[in-house]
């Protein structure tokens, strides 16, 4: 059952921007220390920072026919999400697709398998986030589906979800807690001025967050 | 039977030249989807982008004795290409070897062990797509062989097959075929100008290649 | 039994300077080519490259508490050095830690487990040479040891041992050795320059090194 | 937020037997090909074929303390199901937790962790599906929740989901979905026979299912 | 270019039916250390031990259509060996595919990739030595070729040559060379057994290899 | 500067008996959770259990010369234990070395790398822990030493140090710790049995180790 849902919810573009805007570890850390993709996923190249709703894609090993597909559902602020039906890291997207992709207003790809191009989608400024750069060569012969859930890297992601992705790695966020999510994340920002300050004087974590009692009562030793 | 083939053919340079500017995936594919190394071979810093003859080298792990003795057989526009007998991460090759490879002309290394001094290397820039970056140090014990045909990172390659390598990774060209693929590759570069430019104006793949009947016919349905 | 030394002998301060300026390989090699930590411990960015005494941690799985009290044993000069009594990839570290140990005048991180915030790790130039990064957070709930022997990354490290790290990689130098492997590290630089330039100038290791006889004598073959 | 879900909907015992019978291949098949964990998910012995509802539990790295939750929840007839949040091979699970969850009718293990014991587990009858054998022990400190969705190995499990396991790994199947996976599992069976029995008997495949004009239409040549 | 070689030439019976008495280690030294398949080529089962001509197998990823063309190619006494153009972990053969190639006489199975049905694959007692256990499906879409070179877990492998495999994993033997190689293998196993007699009786190898003075002499000391 | 230390202390015969009945679990935990091996390192076959002095080799990658130095080293009891100055799955040990080892009373090996014969070492009774079953052939043209302290698959041993080994893994116990740590293992043992007996009639662990309150404290909610 190979199928496209083409009309799907997506989070408020104001708290998407938010998100972007408070990067991967707060953002992981603000939704109780969920939604983190394995740690092999890596971006291409370093210093971008993007928050978009997730169009995703399950596709079979090396074949990206529905990536075809999939960017057509793309719209304005949307980040592509390919999940395989079993491992490969064969070369699914390149400069033509990202060119595709971009036209429509895609603003990158987060793909559990293998990209290729990347000189070219630097040089473009399409970030992606994969498991693997290489160029092999992909078919055009399997159905998949697109904006179904996904498990990619590791998460379940739904189409629409809230994506964040920066050089520590992609995260993602429930479109139904992107706001509450938000909010918790800025908290937190807001709080670790104040921390960053005291830590940047000298002042010692140890202090600031009151953790000598707990040591000694849990059995810590000095010698 | 440890030998040194000191008289390889090579490709015509012209050939190889051209093959440079179109890249690993243009090439990749022109040829047929074959002849690219596993995806783990990661180049030392990004942007280098050649094409040159096969030095072949097989090498016992962690002894890189046979890189002196390949280096005598470098051409200028050659590359070294070291396969291992038996897998190891040990750094062979490091700034001193570098000096000497360039001296006679040798435009880089494709090795699926380790390399060491990569920042001098890059400021020299002296190319290496490796399988690591390790200090390790070698011995100079055991013989190997230079100019036979080896198996480096999943492919087999003969010496004076032209090597492709960017940051999508390594590819292999046989030698007698290398002009073939150079008409392919050029053939395939110039139909994906047009392409570019239709998808950049916002053209779906889907319609420029004709897949919407296709995938009808699979059974992909849109809900 | 969880304890933190908290007076630990370091290395003379010229040692440790003269040790990084001459680099992982180099130590490593005037060493006998022994304390190379394994090769997937990476730089987060290119180009930094230090020695510093080692104040070590032994922590939990994805428990950063340690970290909080070990950078109170920080001294200027000073590299945390991380290792776990289990696998791990959380991100132990980030930007709020990394701004108490350089207040501390800690100079880097090095870590068998993950770090992240490394974009502004990078922007405030404290190194870190790790096993992944992973913005995973981690919790303060499980004791370990500060300043105790620790094997990290496959090598034994001693609180005090001075840790070289540069893109090569990390290498740990016995803090009672440090000044004779700097000798000799020094030593092998100075007799490296001179093989540099005859290998510039075209010159062969094979001749440089008198290897023809001894390959001879083993049995290379010339066809 | 941690929490244990008491009373989860379970798949008819009836239908769950007959999964068992089919084994994880045919039923991962009948299904359409979903729900596989991933392959490094391997049984500590041979032979055993399981098929069971999923008590799930989501427990932080090389922490066990809600594998002692999650076994008061256990029925007659259930598997235990343990995802982490953070990458452990920690041994969270040996011969004394086996012998509680056998007392309460648990019929096996899936762990994307490590567990121990295993001469003893062998010997006591108790399968378990692990990523990792190891002895390494687990603190109980940190809350972790039972019964709530997981991601295991690569696939998204549901509570009082049914896993299948034997020797070629791990397969989960919706609830929802168990009587009618039945049905075409066993379908699929009754006309495997058929087939075995001509492909037995030296017909070809090629024949049976009517491949070679297929294949000539795609260009495949006879030489 | 997708071909299906038919008629390769195969090694003498009765050189391959020695090569199966004397291992994989035993082959792998006579024919001077070459050949080898990475070492995460695992049998399925314990205790067998073939040798067999191989009908070679380039097949796509999760693509196992090229399977049921080269088992028409199959002899008594061939061993189908599989590469994949892009890693793969799929199950690509199972017990029908099995029950299909023994009754064309198959003796078994090299596969870079995964195989399922593992338990009635022992019980069938049909040998398979593969890179992973996986019961996810595989498609029938994409062409590849039977009987060209290939490159199989690291080792370079022509239609005819000679598979050696036992628990230890497996060699391939060029099958000009297999008669060559069995008289130094028959050579080797029977000096091996005054060997193992005198170490059996206490004597040490440092004695019978007469290594006393090659390692004073390289300069190890006894403290 | 490469050694073989002679005579070494070894901890008293019956401590080391007492351990092999304990196991690798109960002593790993009875020690504090410290000194075990990685969880690659694997036996070759099920069921064998030891307890044995550590005679350890530093030895180069794919060079087992040192082994046959050790081997002269070896008294009754002892057991091998292998470390590679680079990474290495190499086949080190086969069945000569085994029966070489044996002769002298040596009760098994532990090897950071590969080992070969495996059928045969199995029929013997000679159990091995290793990271890789390889039957890559070895040189002896390196030295190494044997019976200095060795970092093992990341665990630090020293010669005379207590190895335990058995299904779950691989264990050191410093040799002045091993009395004591009998006594604590002998002791959890002794306790383990009480509680096996209460939770196989069906008493939780909630309750035995009284978690309800401390769980509760913590936030786990029931819903």
């Amino acid at each position: 059952m190979n199928i496209v849902v083409q009309n799907i919810e997506r989070a408020d573009p104001a708290v998407i921007a938010g998100l972007a805007e408070c990067g991967v570890a707060t953002v992981h850390e603000a939704q109780g220390r969920k939604g983190l993709l394995a740690s092999y996923m890596r971006p291409i190249y370093s210093g971008a920072q993007v928050a978009a709703s997730a169009v995703t894609i399950l596709a079979p090993p090396a074949d990206n026919w529905m990536l075809h597909v999939a960017i057509e559902q793309v719209k304005p602020g949307d980040v592509l999400v390919l999940a395989t039906t079993s491992p490969s890291d064969a070369g699914y997207f390149g400069d033509l697709l990202a060119t595709s992709a971009k036209a429509r207003g895609g603003v990158g790809l987060v793909i559990d398998a293998g990209v290729r191009d990347v000189k070219t989608l630097t040089e473009m400024g399409f970030p992606v986030w994969s498991k693997a750069v290489c160029a092999q060569g992909t078919v055009k012969e399997t159905l998949g589906s697109v904006n179904v859930p996904v498990v990619c890297a590791g998460a379940s992601i739904n189409p629409g979800d809230v994506i964040v992705a920066d050089d520590d790695g992609v995260c993602v966020v429930r479109r139904e807690e992107a706001a509450e999510v938000l909010r918790k994340a800025q908290d937190r920002l807001s709080k670790e001025e104040e921390k960053r300050a005291r830590l940047a004087a000298g002042e010692l974590g140890l202090d600031i967050y009151g953790m000598r009692g707990t040591l000694a009562a849990k059995g810590l030793k000095y010698v």
